[in-house]
């Protein structure tokens, strides 16, 4: 192994402030694993610190590796690593978690109290190499495309989102289809969902992604969807709405799509408070909203491994990836992201 | 039987428009049960009523006989009534349900999409007699008081609220100490909660009966609730907020004080809509909102019947019934409704 | 409407007592419902009846038309049917529930106190009308074809079934092939189970039905299902075991096939006790077995339109019908039946 | 600190193979917490130990210190031990887990796939100091009592078999008063069960626990309890039967004494296979059997910590501990529970 890699580096605090360059290569402490990465790939959130927006700036110091979501393989583990052998095939929860708190001690790690995510707030998967502790590496099926498992991070935000609710045999609408809402959509039709309404206002080339993988229907508004659905389902209204927008009128107008004793999972970032009619939209109407954060570790991984097993899904999924660079294109890719133009953009190493 | 009976009737669409005077006795039609009034309980969508308010106006069609909570004995039942007969010791759901609608079809008849109300939409039991239909009918376990009997229909809300969530070992917070929310803080006492507090802006009369049936501690504000709950459960925050002072300020208050992964149940009615800034409060900290509305029929009435079988609730039950009238008495019974220096106000036949 | 109509008639107490006869058409009484029988089903109770064994001899009592599972058209409604008109198209739930019981009030009324069956307890549909009551009418979606709507009573039984539990992602063991059996497997597939493995002992026709809807292994044993299992699943076992064989052996060997803390779902009759080793396969092992018995009332029905509303599951389920004759050859129906050489036989009126 | 300690070591393989004697002070490893022991607790488990029955021969590697329930303080900490410090009041969970296994990352670590129980296959807590593993710490609530806190093991049990049901408003059945028995009654009492009824064959000494924590009802037989149930249940049945007896003739029984659509706790262990009705016990009967291992790490511990911080439950579980003795006499101690004339056994260090 060399002594130097590539990486993908925020060296400076502003918009122009990204390079890729040589850097020594890491060395994983007693509890760490070092991964050669094979397939990296674009989260949103990479595009807010490649913007440096206000999230970023309030966030993230320099210099920083970014990157959280990829797929490699084992080249070193410390010396008290037990679960993790040189070689295996792995992806990795960005969600490192103390293990100690409240939320830890009780099945719900993924809000740990003392949270920390690689690729935000220490070095991440954006390079040759990277480490992380032996705690958040997956072992993949060795069956899986180093370029699906590279996209377990947001699968398993859709993952959590769905299985937080029942969507069997049920009406479902999905708000926004940004890769997370396209990836909710594809596990409705995977897993039995009668029919998946879909709202998506401004991205015509998502719309057609949602087409290709089934969708039964993509409105460009919410009120062409409200008609519509009220048809469709010969007026019972949507059982679940997944808002993942992150546009106030659509949650508030989701509200309105809901049946009576209805779910709304909310998976989105809004720029200010919301104006909610509690007393109509929640109260009389025996709603359940349900704000969703990460993803279960592991038992949504778990999930995913079961699903990502059968062809159909797969398929689907493959669909949603829609870019693939070199990894010294990054720039390319990221250019694709900021588009809108695009699914999920993976980058090859 | 006498052809007349003595009834609270609103006969004017005004403030002052209720009169206690002599009407004909119903007939129960074909699948009706007639039944002799022992108690009948103030709610307190009787004083929006008495008092006319804006929902009154849009609501109300005059005369109607109000009053919808009760507990009292089958005198005549229809010729199809096959489930209760004459000599029964009864109360009464009020949400008259359809039974063929999707809501009704899969055991959430409490949000029946044909809901009727008696003492609201047809004529309710603040009479000597009153008719509704069998399917309402609840028997009453005949050890139960009638007093008891008759509250049946908010303790049926507070249970409903509570065991939508899971209070056991847990810290939770009643916002709102009205009858529901004090009748709340009892079955949270006795179904083994960690620590019970409470907050009550205004009403000290209602913050002396939330200590009698042995809340940890109330508060009047939730500033002071905030520091004090912190403190208590180690910075922890409260695992359950139960909403139900109707204030916007209590709501979003509320919302902080929740832990992590969180509930909050609510049953409040909200003059406007509430500002809510749902990254931070909901999604960020993985919160489940959930709107409460009527009680599981009657689901929520045999677990009613279970608890109301124990002496201990029944004690603290009893403390919340504040005032006691003949029912010639009625308007004396409303002004102590009225007052807000009541639990709940009963009526005696 | 002519007055006398074809009909299956159970005449005599004994093997060879059924006979297709002329009888009279019966009248819907004030909350029944009069319905032309457009497809006819067979289920394996009517085989029973049929056979006249032990359960038929203690249970039935001639003359009886049996058979009921059905789809047809509304043709008249007694004076108090509300929800359903002449020219509805539809099915209906066999269990007539009495609706006033504890089951039936809290959402159990599929296992009602007063539980009647028609074709088993009073005269069902193996005829050109049938009369059952109001509430046990189900509307179809007029989309989805007779035939289909024909076998919602066994599918109710595996949607009963897949969703006592949780399917998703996970792998899953059905032990027999019968109609349930494969409808399991086509519900498990459809819902994104990981892997679907079954064992069929002796029916080799039907483990060519399991392939063809896509199961992923069947075995004629279950020991050679149980190291297979173990490759497959790299030692974890299955997650979930659906025992629909009635076999003790199959029942037996279906607990050492489970993981730690995973489940059995219980649907077959079985003709004698069985010798279950609790300390190691169930209280050890942390285990829940969950006893399946006909369909949640109406919520399995909800689910199975949703469910049958999507093409890819309408095929899978066409494919387990594998005979069908006009009404008028019944006799060789049920010898498809008897032969066991079939997945579900339908007749058309 | 000494070097040498006062310790139970089962020295020999035989019956009378215990002895209290000097050993030498045990260390921690880097992970490892040293507890000064304050109050130790017996359980049946170290009576087998002490009887060396077969399945001690089994799985006993002698010499071994003994004991697993107990309540301490921190005397020192590995070095990698971040979240318990020196003078932390301390229990311990007894189950050693890996942390890595597919039950361990599912929130199932209890009944993790490696698991180590101290005290059973490494040294335990009948000594004056133990060293136990970071991951296996409890932080007790200052407030809480060394005896009460020491017997959390099996009041775990308790809680995990209450919480895997309801029985808020419910008429339960525990069959088999030994202290898991008795506590399990003390929590349905406390948190809202409707009727606790009890069955006790032959240790009427327990009889009279059960009576003084609230029992409505002890039966000396299955038999008489089912005539009781019915009268008190009026024909319902029980909702719950909690199995705690390890009698194969209490478990079928208490299947008989559950209402249809009734669940039974299964935490016993048995000699030899139960013969079971499966069709009309389960099926027909739609019955959920669960078995259950341990307590939910760390789910249960905090549900404990809510619940004995309330006096109610306090005084009911301090009726539960029937003897006290000095470390010393830990003979004395192991004869109070083989007699069977006890609950709960401490010893005090």
């Amino acid at each position: 192994m060399s002594e130097k890699m590539k990486a993908i580096v925020k060296v400076k605090a502003e918009k122009n402030g990204t390079e890729l360059m040589d850097v020594n290569m890491p060395k994983p402490d007693s509890h760490g694993v070092l991964i050669k990465i094979d397939v990296a790939s674009i989260c949103g959130t990479d595009v807010h610190i490649f913007n440096w927006d206000q999230w970023a700036e309030s966030r993230i110091k320099v210099p920083l590796i970014y990157g959280h979501e990829f797929a490699g393989h084992v080249v070193e583990v410390g010396e008290n690593v037990s679960s993790v052998g040189v070689g295996d095939y792995v992806s990795g929860e960005c969600h490192i978690y103390c293990g100690q708190c409240i939320q830890c001690r009780t099945g719900l790690s993924h809000i740990c109290q003392n949270m920390k995510v690689f690729g935000v707030d220490s070095d991440g998967i954006f390079a040759e190499y990277a480490s992380i502790p032996e705690s958040n590496v997956w072992k993949n099926n060795p069956e899986i495309s180093p370029e699906l498992c590279s996209i377990q991070d947001p699968l398993g935000n859709a993952v959590h989102s769905v299985f937080s609710t029942d969507v069997v045999g049920k009406d479902v609408v999905i708000l926004g289809l940004g890769p997370i809402g396209l990836m909710t959509a594809a596990i409705c039709e995977h897993t039995g969902s009668a029919q998946v309404f879909a709202v998506e206002r401004f991205n015509s080339y998502r719309t057609d992604l949602a087409k290709k993988i089934g969708v039964d229907a993509v409105f460009q508004s919410t009120e062409d969807a409200e008609e519509a659905i009220k048809t469709a389902t010969k007026g019972k209204g949507a059982d679940v709405v997944f808002e993942m927008s992150g546009s106030l009128d659509a949650m508030q107008a989701g509200l309105k799509l809901l049946k009576a004793g209805g779910t709304m999972i909310l998976l989105g970032v809004y720029s200010k408070p919301a104006l909610i009619d509690l007393s109509n939209d929640i109260v009389f109407k025996y709603i359940t909203l349900k704000g969703i954060f990460g993803r279960r570790i592991f038992d949504d991984w778990y999930k995913m491994r079961g699903l990502l097993g059968t062809p159909s899904i797969q398929k689907k999924l493959q669909t949603i990836i829609t870019h693939r660079y070199p990894f010294e294109q990054f720039f390319d890719g990221m250019e694709a992201m900021r588009s809108g133009k695009s699914g999920k953009v993976v980058l090859t190493l």
